[in-house]
């Protein structure tokens, strides 16, 4: 099975109170590739420019990613965003942010694209989430990411966009801005109602729930002494979530979904260990392999020996 | 086995986006004792004054717990707190504290008191915790909550009493703010560096994590469209928790404490469906279970059958 994700491709500058970097690969569609790799094939589609080479295009081979739908703009520049974060870690301040190519980004895909098995659509601004849906025609499943910008200035487009996926990642804020609801099981609902079959809220340092119309499952994040950048987290959460759910014939059984949560979990806390995307580009199977067992024993009601 | 509390009892007026109530019965200690007289023998120690009555003690004898050592202090006014809550439910707005009988409070403990098997110290003064830790000498376990206003005006005293007793409940905020560490992981082990060997955060509508040697263990909260009142629920939690571990031989086993996390749960869930005791006073044990197995069901990995 094939997964496709559309969205931004970017540098980012980013410090953190354990050090800082300049222009890292990053970006949420790159974070999301990379998590996804692991578990089924991925192609990448978003825009770059004259600034993106070898070196970025590397990293996503480096895992098999397809990139030969990422679109290189003649004398553009790639998207540049720049953060710091403070102890807490639970916020990123932006300082500064050049959306270059992505500004005008206008995906139209390739037949190849076009026929893959599964989407996920990244955060971009909701008629072009849409738009991109609209061109999947088969896709089994199609997950969506969305920001409180959106919600804030496209809130129409972004409840016509989420009538058209199955799957909405969005962290608990947004969940509850975008239905006006405080409660997040009624809020959670209540999107189920707009269309999509699974919701998952994301919750940063306190992990991530899962609302079905089979009920209701929650995961804690890992526990890390250290998390040195969290950025791309939820992406790579979504990666490794849909990357898994990619990989199995029957993606909304409820056990295959509770895994996934977990897949994504994993991938996430290797993500947040290092600097943008360097844990994950050489992380290994086995090492997600052995954190899932360790998610599976600390969540056991009955604790298994340790 | 018997589980000793010393702490508040209160008249409580609050109002919330639910509806609103006058002095009901509250404080930690009547909270605490409610959701442990499930589990196991429960004897309360705190001051009334003389507003409290028969309809408040009925509440308490009414399941079980031992009133003798309740203090009435003869012209005195009984613990009243006043405050609101708005749309969030996370944080309660003081509006008015009138300490009364409560301010004066200077525990000395029966012999039947000091001959507790099992010890909870509630929210108290750090210094007036520490005077009745010494007079439990032979409590098999002591466990320990507190807030804010001790760490910041009492720490030294506040670090003494931890490093006496077994368990300390205090959510994630004050966890980092005793030991200005703001990573939870790291910040728990210095805790347990203070003394306790079972440290359990309280994360509110997430849910609580437990940090012991052995591990890490956490348990979202249980999934509630409707939070009428959040008043009592950290204090139900760890009547549901140290109730049960009142009632096991091996206290200290991890399974066992992972059972006590989940009913600490239930019974907090129960708490937050009503205003004050309501809900809880008339609870039945076949209650607890039901939604001990719903979460059991939804917390396992492995989607047992719905």
């Amino acid at each position: 099975m094939s997964l496709l994700v559309v969205g931004s491709i970017a540098f980012d500058s980013v410090k953190t109170p354990f050090g800082e970097r300049e222009r890292m690969l990053g970006g949420a569609a790159v974070h999301f590739s990379l998590a996804a790799s692991f578990f089924t094939d991925v192609r990448v589609v978003g825009p770059v420019g004259d600034d993106f080479g070898d070196e970025q295009y590397e990293v996503l081979r480096g895992r098999g990613v397809n990139t030969d739908d990422i679109e290189h703009v003649e004398g553009g520049e790639t998207f540049f965003w720049r953060a710091h974060y403070d102890y807490d870690m639970a916020m990123a301040h932006t300082d500064d942010t050049q959306l270059g190519v992505f500004g005008e980004f206008e995906p139209k895909l390739s037949e190849a694209s076009q026929n893959a098995d599964n989407l996920f659509l990244a955060n971009i601004q909701p008629d072009v989430q849409r738009g991109v849906r609209e061109q999947c025609t088969g896709a089994r499943f199609a997950g969506l990411d969305s920001m409180n910008l959106w919600i804030e200035t496209a809130r129409d487009s972004l409840v016509q966009t989420i009538g058209g996926v199955d799957l909405v990642f969005l962290n608990d804020a947004e969940i509850r801005m975008l239905t006006e609801q405080p409660n997040l099981v009624r809020a959670s609902r209540e999107i189920m109602e707009m269309g999509p079959s699974v919701i998952v809220a994301k919750q940063g340092e306190y992990g991530a729930a899962l609302f079905t119309s089979e009920g209701f499952f929650a995961l804690p994040a890992f526990p890390l002494e250290t998390v040195m950048d969290p950025t791309g987290a939820g992406d790579s959460f979504a990666g490794g979530f849909l990357g898994y759910l990619s990989s199995q014939e029957d993606w909304q059984d409820e056990a295959t979904l509770r895994r996934a949560m977990t897949y994504g979990s994993v991938v996430a806390s290797f993500n947040v260990e290092e600097f943008g995307t360097e844990r994950v580009s050489r992380l290994m199977r086995e090492e997600i392999d052995r954190r899932f067992e360790q998610f599976r024993h600390m969540t056991a009601l009955e604790a298994a020996p340790a």
